[in-house]
């Protein structure tokens, strides 16, 4: 069978969201780019790089504000040009996507198990929006006898926080439903807030669901501990270069609801999806690798892609810019 | 026609939601208090003060927890028993609920026109729930072509922030809308916050609609002005002598919409209606008597209950406990 | 009998410590003015006032850094001068004694039933050193089934936190004990910190029990309440007029318990009684005329002082300098 | 001699800064008044007040944005309207000029007593720009032993900071002289910072030299206590109804010096001659009344003005718009 | 002779405190371990490594909450799986025991040396408890004429500080003995904070002392630097992966001295040994290898145990879980 | 030729100024010392690295202070002594030279054009002094059509914002002048701050002109980013073992124009070049190699040295003490 046709119907599944979610998304593509790299047929090493390239940039235009899949494509594919013939660029590439695939798979289970270490015993837990790394670490908290109250904030526009609550519900979990006003008014309450990421930024800022930044900020001003689960791969290696995460807007009829935004006319209704939890307000981040100060984002970036050393200009020059 | 028989009227207009808004709860009730008093056949002080604690209380039990109907009462019949005999109490008690309400008619317009005087020319102002005072405080300011844009918070969970931008819609009033969480995310382009208040404390909390002290606070993490639009007879007495403010819970419906709460079976919802944002928040408070810094809450009470001087003894034995 | 004498009593008592307490020494002196004024036999206003200004400040010698029996002899004398013969003089000083002793007297039940108001059910109270206003509050505070616990620190170098203690132990109060240095570790755990005073300074700042200062600050880093407990005549006038207030220091003996200073020969031991606790870290003043912010301090010694209205020339000529 | 050439004459004086300095210029205003009314030769009352509005008006247009201007004509005036006839409302005036001018000449000596009480033994003063009000404080604590070393800002860009150091040398007392941006850098090694006010607003933010502001933000992180000294007529009264204080911008010629603007031709250059500093970094405002809580400032202004009391309708409407 | 008697009678002397001080049993266990393993008899190195797990646990279970001994053991074996046969193993342990004995060794040294350098010239330094890497760094800045006065706490419930004060008088320091308390109050006459720890956590938090954080929250207050000197044999691996560290109360008799428990029967007395500082308050660690920021602990602790590099799956699968 | 005489020469410049600029010194002395080994006729390494110290030391005592000389110097020469013979070394000494020479070419460029992307649309920026890193940041971004308005402070004593300003309006750049003392005036209209560093410190403290702190601290104060320009060279190895970094004083002649420090007899002047912003006011530092926290120093430095892995105790002894 064509690899590429594989690859191609991988993409149009991420791109019609029937593969969905980062972890899944990221897995997906590094394993087509494995299959098709192991299916191809050449000896050429340029020729290989070309099209594994071509590849990775169809892959990752799909979702290019996809830090997961970003990264499951770098880790794939990193250093590959640096291996001597192209028996050992597939080798290099299975090897690589499969610890990649196997390690965001084994990422959820690791975050789980170390962070539900940080929730105190008897704790009121306060989590926002939808975040199956959160989830999962306070429920391991609650089956440890750690949890007695999961506070869920609605998360307007979306109500995520529904979704939550009865997630919370299923798994037997005592919840408490607030709108996301009230926050500070129950801070005092709570003993720790766990929340998800969907991009950590080098400079230690964590691009969660809207609201996260003024959760954290209640936090902080109550010395209520804050952290955050999220695997590596939601690190960005862009914004190690500078780039500002962009943020966006998902136009105006979820705000309006239940109304439409034309019973508003003439009003500007602006839907940001995320914001910017600056690393000041944030205890620890539990990652699958362990608890990382947020100040530590670069270093797991620099890591992540093997960019530690002196940074020598052999090194700068033999990068392939693969996206 | 029997005075007693208009009292309960107006009693029961108040109880039933006929009459609403604080304002008119304060002024309807000190106007009965004073048609009552007029209209009083006897000549003995000491029954005339007796029916005038039973009323000012009848009046007062129909919404007990609503600052300005008990302030209304209480500046319509204060100093009354020092008065030598009924008529002297009868003039007192009518020009006290004549200054009391013409005072409260004006407040509005006074405080929006001090108000206005704060808000810099060509700002962006963030507004919170649906609050008089602080909306003719921003729509005098935009006739005075000093805002440029006004932010109006959902408002969750009566969202009364669609009636706020409704209202500012039909002013003229350019207006952005936004979901409660996203408040953080755009202050650094706020140039002020202005909102208005339920009661006032007199350590300089103001006690108002759920979500304004998390407002408050980022407005303060980004040296944002914060001010409250209120009139003197927001500010409460009986905090003066300790008591807290309680803030009322309304139950889960409103929580759980748009879904009906047993459709979260199991989980608790708390709906507290206000919360308190402290003192250190709040630039200024605007009232009709102009600027007052939050920690001149007491003074404000003292001096609308006449409280000054070196409190002797005497004074402190003459007063009625009219409620 | 020579009242002269009476007055060389009280004062040797005061000195010698038989007559103790902040209020009990304020009391005493006021009431000896009193006596003394009452049985002057002169007639002459201008020798009247210069016997007592010698009274006045030989009763102020036994104790000058004693804030309250300052205020005791102040408010008994305030304005006397300006009467117009000796028996109109003595008859106020009588009234003013008297107002000043009563109200002292009723002044820590003021405090209890207004402070006691401001601990939330269910609390856990934390209180340093030994302050009476503080614990009669919090006793009433549990009376109304308000108190969980409270929290006691030893407040080392006196221990006055062991008499604290056993206090609330006699009284059936739930105690628990720690060192002063573990405070800021149980702060999330307290719910409201409640504390006495032994002077208040005009700009707000609290002296209190060596310890306090770092206290109101650990529990300003959780959002815990802080409120201090204190009977107006702890407001010291001489801070209004710049005077900061000097902090004694009790000798090397206490902090080297239970060793001999000796037995660090060459050490400095230093021993300050107070220190001074900011005005920002304190939420509320609780003084038998109501809740105060700790900003209002200039106000109330205005007041207490009838230092009101616009100071014209006049009104600063016509003071006589008492002590 | 004609009173309304005197009165010219005295606004030529202001206008043409022959007569400088906030307090020089206001006993100048207020004895002009004074002498004026003393030689009105008529006997109706409300020509009279046109009259004497009229020359208010002339003199407040002469500097409108000296507040002290301001304070000095509505001090002399206050109240003048509900005397009964011409005769008294001449004494009034002359009274009350002679209590404004006599209280301005001794506020300046009378802060200094209060307010070097403040400064501990053996202090390091900051002070910034050239304020008599606190060099005056800083000489008395110096004589009284308090002051170790005065360090002064250059106060760019009119570097009145060469006037202060060259004052405070000639009065023999030790200063360091460092540039503006050295101000943090030195903070850690000064005890206290001293400075003066242009304007006093109701809220309690302080109006002073450029600079001030962004010292007293460092002397907040470093736990430096920071005084202001300013006479009562620095507190303005319109700021009490919402004006905020507009500030000058004084041109580019000094921010360029020692080049001419026309050599950054294209720069914008901008140069605000003061700024405002947020009460909650001032510790105290000493005045000659005392030491004041800078959220106290509506007090002062409203004692000023005899605002105080119950506001009723009355007092309201009997107000006359003096400027 | 029987080299497990050996590591037996370690286990012992540990235990009952013969061995005492983090470095001493740390240094003992890894040397016990390098004997045990030089003396082993047998070739298979599976049989190798369960003897090697077997009384690594041992000697583990004598302290387990001491990570000085976790450490050693740790440092001591890691990577012996990874070498091929008996010998080589025995080999690697021989060097690595050495590596580490030496440099805990010459740790505390090397510390002296760097942070030394830390205490500028005059300065006043404040110690909590009694830490000899704070010590001797401050007895190293002594000598090098940094150093003029210590401020050393008296520490309850232990009064360490009354070691602490004694040391210093020993080696000719000038000490100034205060009271737990006063802390805040002699803050700004402070230079610098240097205190030791017994444990660091992975998000940078600092176990120490009871009142150690508390101390730091006032430094941070009054911007006075606050470095942690300590090993990086205090690093937390186990904190990496999540653990809280627990805290250890001593009971009662400590805190209830000079009375005994029972006098205050019905009491709760709690008597934590250890608070944390959150990575905020501190400046800088100073460790063997350099100045660290708190924030880098993860770095540390992942360098220390040889994490560095992509988690690959292979690495995390070798690991053997040594306790 | 001599290639010692190529170095001396070389010394000479840096010394006299002619070689100026951190990364011109810089690079000067790496080739220096390449050129040198590169000529050097032996073949004892012994002799060699001797030599090698030799130079390195002379040319370092040409500018002492210059973080830039003396990590060009330690580049080039780091790991020399584990090479095997003198030819391995030359080439390494060569190759390392070839490295550190163009990667600090590079360095300015790639800061350009990764700073650049953290400047949001639209923006005002503020910078402060001269510093080149900074400008092409700035510039790089205005290109990009980022920028709208730079404000450049006058920077006293030196008032290198005069050059800054130029350069801006010679590239076309819109910019607002303002004095040092502006600054926090004008915070709230800017949207980020961007300056360069003289020396970066291991705790994350960055070393840049005086002023840079407090304008750290006013952009914190507003919530505004503060991010620093600055090549690797910046980091301070010798802050990684404890060294303070020292502040050089230029002398009165500054701080006094346009007078002569003889005007002011008896004051005394200061003029600190630097002060230190603390790494909790900085977003991020932009270097070559990305975005890297303040808190990373220690990482950067020790990466740069190689100094990674576990420090064994041989690592530590074979190190060269070059400087």
């Amino acid at each position: 069978m064509d690899p590429t046709q594989d690859v191609d119907a991988v993409a149009r599944s991420i791109r019609d969201m029937s593969i969905r979610g980062a972890g899944m998304i990221a897995r997906s593509a590094s394993s087509a780019i494995s299959a098709y790299a192991g299916s191809w047929q050449g000896t050429n090493e340029r020729e290989f790089l070309d099209e594994l390239q071509r590849i990775a940039r169809m892959l990752y235009s799909t979702r290019p504000t996809a830090v997961s899949l970003r990264n499951g494509i770098l880790m794939t594919l990193r250093g590959v040009e640096s291996e001597k013939d192209v028996p050992s660029m597939r080798e290099r590439i299975a090897r690589q996507s499969k610890e990649f695939t196997e390690s965001a798979e084994m990422a959820r289970e690791g975050i789980a198990e170390i962070g539900s270490k940080r929730i105190p015993k008897g704790s009121a837990v306060l989590t926002h929006c939808n975040s199956m790394a959160a989830l999962n670490t306070i429920k391991k908290a609650f089956e440890d006898g750690r949890v007695e109250m999961v506070f869920s904030t609605e998360s307007r526009p979306w109500r995520q926080g529904h979704v939550t609550a009865r997630w919370l519900l299923d798994n037997g979990i005592p919840v408490t439903m607030i709108v996301d006003s009230a926050v500070r008014h129950f801070m005092r309450d709570i003993d720790i807030v766990v929340v998800g990421a969907d991009t950590i930024s080098a400079n230690g800022a964590v691009i969660n669901k809207i609201g996260t930044s003024q959760i954290a900020l209640a936090a902080h001003e109550s010395r209520v501990p804050f952290i955050v689960c999220a695997e590596t791969f939601k690190f960005s290696r862009e914004t190690l270069l500078g780039s500002l995460v962009e943020i966006e807007d998902r136009g105006p009829v979820e705000v309006a609801d239940p109304m439409k935004p034309s019973d508003f006319k003439g009003a500007r209704i602006l839907n940001p999806v995320f914001d910017a939890t600056p690393p000041e307000y944030i205890d620890a981040i539990v990652t699958e690798i362990g608890i990382v100060s947020p100040y530590m984002a670069t270093e797991v970036i620099r890591e992540m892609f093997e960019m530690e050393g002196p940074v020598t200009l052999e090194k700068r020059r033999s990068r392939i810019n693969w996206l």
